[in-house]
């Protein structure tokens, strides 16, 4: 079949809108109908470049959920019709690390712009086109596995769900899987982007009573205000440390979350931490970079990126979201069809929008 | 009432064995007749001056055991004659921090050579002089809190199960409450000192399947043998990362612990971790120290030294060492008077004991 599909053809260059071929499903393949695809700041490294195991071409795009059109001959997990939601770590499914619940840790199935099988799906002509974590959703269509079907309810809006096979899971991940917050706990996030809205959100229904968000652009700080923060701290124009100590009394937060990614920022994460808390790094500074830490290590800090923090949790996170405990419409700045996609980007790097949904099929 | 007490009168000096005045017990306070003083690492950071919370002159000893031989008249925790081992973090006992399990974050009761109430109780004509970590182990008898007071069953020989107050409950908490060691996980533990050697029978206990010993003294090699280690690494003579590649292969251990506190040794333990793994620091590095890691930060990095790691498990150990399931009397290389507490420092600096303890009463 042809589809309209995003490919990268080189780094630095912007996405262009191609039709692609998609081959039949192989008997484990899944053809999910995209319904929705949120535009993240993975997809942004992939642009760039940054993420070494991706070969261009490929298409970009991770944060998808659709709607099963049609499945290969051995495909037992879901059915046609099935709403899903698609999941960017499935993991093997049957090594140690897979068994433990540890999907990130599978040493079978990395990054490469292949599927689970080592083959890619999509092709230009002869040319075959990656795509990024096992989906490619910047395209009407996906070709995926099996295990990176993740099957939910079917009256939940997937143009809001797909937020939470990537941002709102890693949040969720952040805080409850990685880092344990406890109730009356007080926490700071450093950086209100699309992961730190969601670490805020996780944050407040962990029941933590001093939520403080920093960032350098008042809108982000406005929306993670909406989001749970129980202060905000424009570091543009506000020692980070002086506040912090003035909000928890001297001591520190019990929790810091460093959702940018440099060596200052970890640095000024661990220096606003109690003596016994806890560093958590959502995301994944650029490789080779270093941070110095004082060696009495007198604070946990934890991290390895989406990848170290997330998994498993998804469809109780719709079920969240339907029960109005989780906020999804919130996170949504703006909705734009496929070949808006660049325009997408441009608005991320201005600091415009926490997410922008891509709706293939409008 | 007069007893013999090893004071510190200024660091780098050697001690010397004073007759010392002690007070009657106040109310809330208990003396105990000390039975069995082992000597520990932090101990020489005492004499070394490295624990600047301690001002000379000052008794050392923090690892040890006896008998209760009088009570002030508010004391309820126990009675003359119960067996004691006493404990180095007592905490207030009713701060949140205590209140939660952690009383060495407890912000009421630190470090100072002083006992709960600020004051110190041993003096020499007119001169007061502290107990380290709120007992002051290297004496006759010690005047202490209550709090810091651990009764245990009185079929346990306190000769032996003082090595409970301070070593082996460090490598129990390091092994069990921070790191959480899982059945047939691998492990390294670099320094086979006394607390590294508790760490390595403790990673023992906990089934851990391949338990890599590494130092520099062959005699400690071999005692971490007899503690449970699988495999050991003579780093003077053996690369530590080809060995743990070999061991482990290719994938890292999934805990590392390091338990010498230096810059150099953190990174070496971070470097042989496998992605997702732990690395727990055990000791203490020196103040200013920096350590540099990767910032992307793809391990835990847990450290906090003994106060960040233990606490809360004594009896308990008591019952493991009765019960055959703790080894003590291996730790133990030596026993010597009181007076031999300048040879016993001599001894472990150069590496010739894993554990003296002294016996104040022969």
């Amino acid at each position: 079949m042809q589809m309209r599909a995003a490919v990268l053809w080189e780094p630095h260059s912007p996405l262009r809108i191609e039709s692609v071929t998609l081959p039949d499903p192989g008997p484990r393949d899944v053809l999910v109908r995209i319904v929705g695809s949120g535009v993240c700041g993975s997809d942004v490294h992939v642009l760039h470049g940054q993420l070494p195991f991706y070969d261009c071409p490929i298409v970009p795009g991770h944060e998808a959920a659709g709607v099963v059109e049609a499945i290969g001959s051995e495909v037992t997990a879901v059915a046609t019709g099935d709403h899903v939601i698609l999941g960017w770590i499935p993991g093997c499914g049957s090594c140690q690390s897979c068994w433990d619940g540890h999907p990130e840790r599978c040493p079978n199935l990395g990054f490469s712009g292949a599927l689970y099988d080592g083959r890619t799906r999509i092709r230009v002509g002869d040319e075959a086109i990656g795509s990024m974590a096992h989906i490619g959703g910047f395209a009407e269509y996906a070709l995926v596995g099996e295990r990176t079907c993740i099957k939910i309810r079917e009256d939940a809006p997937l143009e809001r769900v797909c937020l939470i096979g990537c941002g709102v899971a890693t949040g969720y991940g952040s805080v409850f899987l990685r880092a344990g917050v406890q109730p009356g706990a007080t926490a700071l996030v450093i950086g209100c982007g699309g992961v730190g809205l969601n670490v805020i959100q996780f944050l407040d229904l962990a029941a933590a009573t001093t939520i403080i968000a920093v960032d350098v652009h008042p809108a982000k700080l406005e929306l993670a205000r909406t989001m749970g923060a129980t202060h905000v701290v424009d570091a543009s124009s506000v020692d980070v440390a002086d506040a912090v100590r003035e909000l928890t009394a001297g001591v520190g937060v019990d929790h810091a979350f460093e959702v940018i990614s440099t060596a200052a920022t970890i640095r000024q994460a661990y220096e606003v931490t109690r003596p016994g808390g806890q560093v958590t790094v959502v995301g994944v500074a650029p490789p080779g970079e270093e941070v110095s830490l004082p060696a009495t290590l007198r604070k946990t800090v934890t991290g390895g990126g989406p990848a170290g923090t997330q998994w498993g949790v998804t469809p109780m996170l719709v079920d969240l979201y339907m029960a109005g405990k989780v906020k999804l419409d919130e996170l949504v700045s703006r909705e734009r069809p496929l070949d808006g996609v660049n325009d997408a980007f441009a608005d991320l790097a201005a600091g415009r929008v926490a997410r922008t949904v891509l709706l293939p099929h409008t």
